[in-house]
């Protein structure tokens, strides 16, 4: 089994991509996971609530999702987002099912309701924050479909331990979800040509990474990169044997990251 | 089998309607179809995109959806309202999940690219709708969830002949789901009693109307009651047995309706 993160980039190849996954079920069961970043934040700046980042004390950065934010999230990702990739996948000839992380119970997130947050050389706890951290996933429901043939097509939100709605990071969600649907390998598509050693320089594609090493390439990582590395360490240590990180923009993003292109990780 | 189309409006009593919705279900398979026009309203005002309504040469109302509307649409529908409504539904003890008509090719609609539209007492030609009218149902995908034990939460758009996205009337689509999973009861409920001889006055409510003397209430019906009209002369037709009109306001909206507190149609 396959599981592919396509980023919420407006440059992701919706089409290529979609010409690869056809391929890529002839040869195994594939699950869609993705984001909708450009999406979310086109709607913000129209509804003028600005997304609001915040840097965790350890420099990591990430949203802060107040009721406000979550409603955003909400008409982006399952709404807008998801409905064009599920008809755009269905046009190429992919059978889709849209799903968010609520539906069937699918991810289940551990709420993070205060987040430490640092401001200048402080560090503030933020209160009221409705982000949760997938950690588990009832694989009941993509098992049912991927039996009857579907393509599943998954995206954030996820519910928490008492049933709420709260924004989650889909990196993440989906190392949890491939460690528990027992997926041999992974790919995560976004604009850049893999794992960048100097984040601004896409000349510094590195090839290799070997699990070993993906600590000290954490030092390096800027922004959602950051995320992603910690995912690859969590799927590698859950049993995933192969993932890659391709660049989305590409022809054929999914073929490419396959054969190397961007980044495998081993 | 059962077919519960709950309304948009923002006064309708989900918590209650949970609670009927898992009596129902000790009794048969039940399918839940949504509307979102409360969300949708809203959301075009702050976005400033005005809900175009147009009137139609036989004076039935209804929504002009350009791609703009249409973004809004899928915001509102499948992302806002489905994602809330399928949260609240779990943590009432249901098994939910949420697909939209696109999801699994749900709905197929016929496209309605041009339609005509009365201004004063001219009719003019309006190109570039994308509305369509939901003319069939691939019940597959439903026939697995509901088999699994699922609560499907089903909601517009859905796709039409070229597989582009189309805005679709609820109520229609509702009665050609019933029609096509070979359902034997439906229920509407919306803010209202029941149907009204006097759309404006609730006093007015007529406790049964027989299958032949619904295209004469048709002339007494107002708004969207008149598609909720066709959408019963449909389902009955097509082998629906009994079709109920309820509050959905009341403590308990189903069984209310269920007992004929509302409006039966035999």
């Amino acid at each position: 089994m396959l599981i592919v993160k396509a980023g919420g980039g407006r440059d992701l190849n919706w089409d290529g991509l979609a010409a690869d996954l056809l391929e890529a079920r002839t040869r195994e069961q594939v699950v869609v996971i993705h984001g909708g970043n450009a999406v979310r934040d086109d709607l913000a700046v129209r509804l003028n609530i600005p997304v609001k980042r915040v840097i965790s004390p350890s420099g990591v950065s990430s949203v802060y999702t107040d009721k406000e934010a979550l409603d955003v999230f909400m008409m982006a990702y399952p709404g807008l987002a998801s409905t064009e990739i599920v008809a755009r996948l269905r046009r190429a000839g992919l059978d889709a099912v849209g799903l968010s992380g609520v539906d069937g119970g699918l991810w289940r997130a551990k709420a993070k309701r205060e987040i430490p947050v640092r401001e200048g050389d402080k560090t503030k706890l933020l209160r009221g924050n409705l982000t949760g951290r997938v950690d588990s996933v009832d694989v009941r429901l993509l098992g049912i479909l991927l039996e009857a043939g579907y393509l599943p097509v998954v995206c954030a939100p996820a519910l928490d331990e008492e049933g709420m709605i709260v924004n989650a990071d889909n990196d993440i969600a989906a190392a949890v979800t491939a460690v528990s649907l027992g997926a041999l390998a992974m790919v995560f598509l976004f604009e850049a040509p893999g794992f960048l050693a100097e984040p601004n320089d896409p000349g510094s594609r590195v090839a290799e990474i070997p699990a070993a090493e993906i600590e000290a390439r954490l030092s390096e990582a800027r922004g959602g990169m950051t995320k992603k590395l910690i995912a690859v360490s969590r799927a590698l240590a859950g049993g995933v044997r192969r993932i890659y990180f391709g660049d989305g923009r590409t022809a054929h993003p999914l073929r490419d990251a396959l054969a190397g292109r961007g980044t495998t990780f081993r």
